[in-house]
């Protein structure tokens, strides 16, 4: 119960959604949750889930695979569970090894967040106007996809189908990468004698960049194959613009640039 | 009179400074600025500021050293003229070669700006709350520079003393690179089906991919050394990230968010 478990819990609450349960392996998250009022009650384990109707877990994406080990064995029959985690590569191996799992399981992953942890940063604006991607698999039931689909726009979201290889390499160039760009432009900057004389755009490019490490290296670990690539993209962009700055070569820098603005405004408010 | 000529005459405007007379090679860019009330009268030339007190270029880094010397046979004694520019490099060379040059100019950097370009995107509040480097060298009049600090007070900035060295170093890091980062980002999205899927963090991540070609072709030539050290520096922070995420090295990639984010609470409110 997070900033997203929470954001999730005060965004249903708003709405008048039915009783909210909650659950934080962190007693001390727990009970600040309560206190914040993002759930109604407290569970005291993942057992106690076997009356709710939709379970949403937020859990960095290393821990997902045993949230839901639990919770197969807790969950009343006709109950739909979905998470937020930002990879999804565990979920085909895992429903191979036991095909109704598609049954009752929706990936989900809603793309909004702050860089802040805990209850006390949680938000019920948080994903508002923001897009909510599901990776449904061949065997989701319709009717437990569109209930996941009705809660998220009751959040203020809007639900997005993708298939799971789509989502991973999405969110690798569009969520994970920025982040890495963002660390280590702050981690260089720690030479400088005076980086509070940075303005707009180097405040923009390092807002990310006090994300949760925790968090972090897990979803970094996760999503090896499409980070690893979509790194690998950036860094020879990089190394290209660097030759092209050493030798002066002044045509192809402003081609970089305009071939970059022509992009921004073909994707214009979308993102 | 652009995004930052423009927004210079709105502010010293806003403040009841005396009479402001401005030129821009383009005429139609130079009748809007004066529609839009950035100046009070048009020059026809350069040579048309010999009675002026102060005098502000604001043009790409590669095109001061033309005004300047223009403004050199033109302005009367005791004026002194600044620039805007994002790279300074020039100016020791400049200087050398004529070193009464010092008794009249003193380099200036705005730490501010937007993504826009022309007086329609000029603002009366750019500067408030920014830094605004200068950059005196040994034989700049102490009462000259007071002159500038002052104008640039009443605009909301704050001046900032540098190096001429130590602002091409700075800004490279805290202005270009940024720039650089975020025109690669949004290149490599165009291969993606879904970029709209995206959140905050690419929304901040990219919102400068926008900007002037034209002028950030001759900042980047301009900034030639600073900026390549500044980008291959950064590419092997991202190739030692790479490494790790491909050996599934979690301590690593651990240590690489803890270091980010604990540089950026020192730097805290300050960037």
């Amino acid at each position: 119960m997070g900033v997203i478990g929470g954001s999730i819990g005060l965004a249903l609450r708003s709405q008048g959604k039915a009783k909210l349960m909650g659950y934080d392996v962190d007693l001390k998250v727990a009970s600040e949750a309560l206190k914040l009022q993002c759930v109604d009650v407290l569970a005291e384990a993942l057992g106690a889930f076997g009356d709710c109707d939709v379970v949403f877990t937020a859990v960095p994406p290393h821990a997902v695979r045993s949230c839901l080990d639990k919770l197969e064995s807790a969950i009343k029959p006709g109950a739909v569970v979905t998470d937020c985690a930002s990879v999804k590569g565990f979920v085909p191996t895992w429903i191979a090894k036991k095909p109704s799992r598609e049954e009752w399981f929706v990936g989900g992953h809603p793309m909004a967040g702050n860089e802040g942890t805990g209850p006390s940063n949680a938000d019920s604006t948080l994903f508002a106007g923001s897009k909510w991607i599901l990776t449904p698999t061949s065997g989701t039931p319709a009717q437990k996809l569109e209930k996941i689909c009705d809660l998220v726009r009751s959040m203020g979201a809007l639900p997005v189908e993708m298939s799971i290889g789509d989502h991973d390499r999405h969110v690798a160039l569009l969520s994970h990468l920025p982040h890495a760009l963002a660390a280590t432009l702050v981690q260089l900057s720690s030479n400088l004698e005076s980086p509070d004389v940075a303005g707009g755009s180097w405040r923009d490019l390092t807002r990310v960049a006090g994300s949760n490490p925790e968090l972090w290296q897990h979803i970094f670990v996760e999503n090896k194959k499409a980070l690893s690539e979509a790194l690998g993209r950036f860094i020879v962009q990089l190394t290209d613009l660097k030759a092209a700055v050493e030798s002066g070569d002044t045509e192809s820098i402003r081609g970089f640039f305009e071939n970059a603005r022509q992009i921004k405004r073909r994707q214009g408010g979308a993102v």
